[in-house]
């Protein structure tokens, strides 16, 4: 895919230890297209800081080669289970840290917020999000897995919140 | 305090998205002293990643400059609140990410564990904490924080385990 040097970019990002989604959309010419989008999986076996490091390394390389307007990391849905939260916020740190140290603007929109800016509907079911980001995006079936159709949300509901004439605030 | 050569230096972390503690021991002739301690403090009104990135780049000094046979960075206490939680998740990531960039060997003990090493008994207050490290290791009153005693009660259960014998393994 070829960009117009007029074009935005803003990437998304769903992260999680096992697997850590990512999306980049572009805009041209007023039109939203899908760029590239993947998971970071961690080595089986791996130990947690070694899991941190490949999220931290594997992020900052994709930011650094699309150079987006913005990086939109998922607020994480805290549950119930405290030490399931713990462990997304392992990996969250790590995705806002990657994107702070590239040096773009970091935002964050809780699910409710991107289901709603990509379907209409805070209340959709994940099927809804993922049919809606395909319609848009069409991603090549090897680059839309779940996670990384997360994180095509992601970015597109920071594109959408962009030209809505929101300020893209460093984290919130 | 200088090093003899043949000194081995353990790093103890207590991360914290506003407060992050550090405290560094080293063993000379078998004895252990305090080598350095003190707390990260997050700029007021700075937003999450950038105080994310505070956190990264101060341990990632310190640790560069104490070379430490490893670090130790505590567990967090899940509590029953998620929310606190994931922001506790969020400081240790970064934590772990700064240990394991600098190429040390990572441990993770529970504060259970450490106040066990540390007091002989896992339901030690944090005052028979702050006690047993100001006995050991007389840290200066002005790098004597409660985040720094944390950070130097962590340090000395790494050396403990590792003058136990155990395995420093990466992460666990």
């Amino acid at each position: 895919m070829t960009h117009a040097s007029s074009s935005m970019t803003f990437f998304g990002v769903d992260p999680g230890t096992r697997v850590t989604g990512y999306g980049v959309v572009s805009v041209v010419n007023n039109t939203v297209e899908w760029v590239d989008s993947g998971v970071l999986r961690a080595r089986a076996g791996a130990q947690l800081p070694e899991k941190l490091a490949g999220i931290y390394d594997g992020l900052s390389e994709k930011i650094a080669r699309h150079s987006p307007r913005c990086v939109c990391v998922e607020q994480a849905f805290y549950g119930k289970n405290a030490r399931t939260a713990l462990v997304l916020g392992l990996a969250r740190g790590v995705a806002l840290l990657a994107a702070r140290k590239s040096g773009v603007n970091v935002v964050e929109y809780s699910p409710l917020e991107i289901k709603k800016s990509v379907v209409g509907s805070g209340r959709a079911t994940k099927e809804q999000v993922s049919y809606m980001v395909h319609m848009l995006l069409h991603p090549p079936q090897e680059s839309a897995q779940e996670d990384a159709c997360d994180a095509l949300a992601a970015a597109l509901c920071a594109f959408y919140h962009h030209k809505a004439g929101e300020v893209l605030a460093t984290g919130r």
